[in-house]
Parts: structure tokens; C-alpha cells; sequence
């Protein structure tokens, strides 16, 4: 959106552009910050600097610097603040079968939207990767293991991932049918064993290492 | 290995190389002719040809056109045909654990090995990532579910394929800890069960589609 009314020289830092300007600067200096910092070095500071805007604006436009790097990076077609809210909010015996029909009805809605590319970066060991890393385990998986009364709760939290990504190969970037084109119901009642099993079941026997 | 007894030119077409030569001028032959053709595309014969011997050489070399693919494209750790006679070698109770077990073993042999090559290939939509995905439904999961008597076996391959690649990337493309380092008896322990129910095991309720 243009704002013919703003200079279009001059030194903006310190000075807020308006509405989705801001908010375009913002995500743009993510970027570039997450990708030269990777996600625990960038700091909400160095990225409203960067926009020339102040930090209050991220949580303005964002939220949290996690919603921001999902937003600007990874584009993922949820908010993991408002998903983890949502997840948490009820039987921890049905978490399995709340976590895999909201990651496959999320990524249905975008016909798999980025998985694709985060997959790539995964395998490719970018800066990105890390962060997308780093990311899932500080802010979606310890977070739901946290509320968990559970051993081995990194295991635990691994595991749930390992089938996640599988899925989402299967559906988004190789699909293997039937289960690429398998509706959400069919996937979720397969799926939500396992998953409960990971988050709350007997894991057999776990070596300590 | 240079053979100074053969003329350095001339066509080899029918003439037939020294041992070793014969097998890397069937790799060779082979990565173009899959690359081409994708895998039901190529045939023994032409990849024979490419390489200036006959059929025959193939089964002596590699003993059939999806070993050579495992071996000149995928470069897996494990010679497929002897997997499948393995692995369906017992109780078929126990056959989700096998799978998991070899699996988890012959990865962890060659430390990923091509592994995260093979998820760039998937990712990115290329030639051998179709041949990849044709070569693992039509020989390894088919073959295994052929032998197990449950309904829809197609889906049930595919959601052990799914938990298998989340496994592999964990562990080879970008290690999630603990995961990632646990021992085989750890993640086998885990991950049996899982496989088990999707071989054997209740599915839920599977739409048909």
C-alpha cells in the first residue's frame, strides 16, 4: 500500500511508517534478521531497528517474536500461539486427535503451502532449518509437553514430530496415495493413536542417554 | 579398473567389458535411463544396451532392475530383494519391530547416507523422486502388505511409509533430539507399535475414496 503522504528518502529509524507499511517492514526485517541470526539470535529490538519502527509494534502487528518468525519465515498457515491455546484447552487424553486434525486441516486449507520448501531447507541444513528447528521444539513442542505429567518428555515431543512430518510428506510433497487424498477424518483416526501414544502411552523401554 | 585389452574406441554395443567395468557401465547406463524414463519407464534391456552388454548382465550384476535402481539411483544401504525376504521371514506379530529394527540399523550404517539427498528429491519433484516413490510401492510396501491379510493395505502401507520417512528425517536430515541420537532399542521400542497397528492393527474408521 503506498503512502504518498510519507518522504521517500530519508532515514526512517525512529520514525513509524503507517498501518501495513509498518507491518511489511517488519516482516522484511524478520527476515533478514532470523536469516543472519537464526531464531534464538535475532531479538524483536534488532528487527524494529531494522524497520525503523520500535519494538511495541511487533506485538502490535504480531504478537510475540514467534508469531512473527512463523508469519515472516516459515509462513505457516496457522498462529502457534493461538494453536497451542487451542490444543491445551482440553482432554489431554484427545490431544493426539486434536494435534493431527488441526496440522492436517491447517495445511489442507493451504494445499500444503509451504511444507514443501521447509522441507527442502530441513534437508539443505540453512540457517532456516535451524531456526525452524529451534522454533517447533522451544515454542509448540516443550510447551505442549510442559502441560504433560509424562517421562521422557523430549522423546516424547520428538516422536509426535517424526509422524507430523511424515504425514506432511505423504500429503504435501510426495504424496503417497491413498493416504496423500485421504480425508481428514480417515487420517485422524489412524493418526491419533499414535500420536496419544507418544504424548501419554508406554514408550516400551527407553535407554537413558 | 582399466582394461588396456579393449579397444579405447570403437562401438561396445554387444562386446562385453571385464567385470567391474561391465557393473559401473550399468550404473552409469542405469542413472541416465531412470533419469529419462522414470522407474517403470526403463527397461533391463536398454539400460544393457546403454552400457554396451546384454540383459543378462544385469541379473548377474545386480539381479534384477530394482536392485540396480536401489543401487545405481537411491544408493540405498540395503539390497531391497534381500530385505523383503527377511523381514517377512517370521511372525508377522513381530513384523512391525523388524521393520523398524532394519530400518533404523542400515541408516545408521552409512550415518543417513543418501537419505537426505533422496528428501531433496521428493521435495523438489524430479525424476527420481517419481522413480522413488514408484520403485518403494511397487517392491518394498506392496510386497510386505501382498503377505498380510487386512483391509486396505494400500492405506496402511502408505502410514507406515509416513512414520518411517518422519523417522528418517529426525534422525539423518535434521536431527531432532533426543531422537535423533537415541539408540536403536529406544526408537524401536517406540516406534513397533505403531508400525504394528498400521500393518495388522484397527485403523478406525477409513472412509473409502
Amino acid at each position: 500500500m503506498s503512502t504518498p503522504e510519507q518522504p521517500k528518502t530519508g532515514k526512517r529509524r525512529g520514525r513509524r511508517p503507517a498501518g501495513q507499511d509498518t507491518r511489511t517492514a517488519l516482516l522484511d526485517a524478520a527476515r533478514v534478521e532470523f536469516s543472519e541470526n537464526g531464531y534464538e539470535g535475532a531479538t524483536v529490538r534488532a528487527i524494529a531497528a531494522r524497520a525503523g519502527t520500535d519494538a511495541a509494534m511487533v506485538n502490535h502487528w504480531f504478537g510475540s517474536k514467534e508469531s512473527l518468525f512463523a508469519q515472516a519465515v516459515l509462513q505457516l498457515p496457522f498462529n502457534p500461539q493461538d494453536v497451542i491455546t487451542e490444543l491445551l484447552d482440553g482432554d489431554v487424553d484427545t490431544l493426539g486427535e486434536r494435534i493431527i486434525r488441526r496440522f492436517v486441516t491447517a495445511w489442507d486449507s493451504t494445499a500444503g503451502g509451504t511444507f514443501p520448501a521447509l522441507v527442502r531447507s530441513l534437508a539443505s541444513h540453512d540457517q532456516a532449518a535451524i531456526g525452524l528447528r529451534d522454533f517447533m521444539i522451544a515454542n509448540i513442542l516443550d510447551r505442549i509437553m510442559s502441560r504433560i505429567e509424562a517421562d521422557h518428555p523430549q522423546l516424547r515431543a520428538t516422536l509426535c514430530a517424526s509422524q507430523l512430518i511424515g504425514i506432511g510428506m505423504a500429503r504435501y510433497v510426495a504424496p503417497f496415495e491413498p493416504l496423500g487424498s485421504a480425508d481428514v477424518e480417515t487420517v485422524a483416526a489412524a493418526v491419533a493413536p499414535t500420536l496419544q501414544r507418544y504424548l501419554t502411552g508406554d514408550l516400551g523401554s527407553v535407554s537413558s542417554n
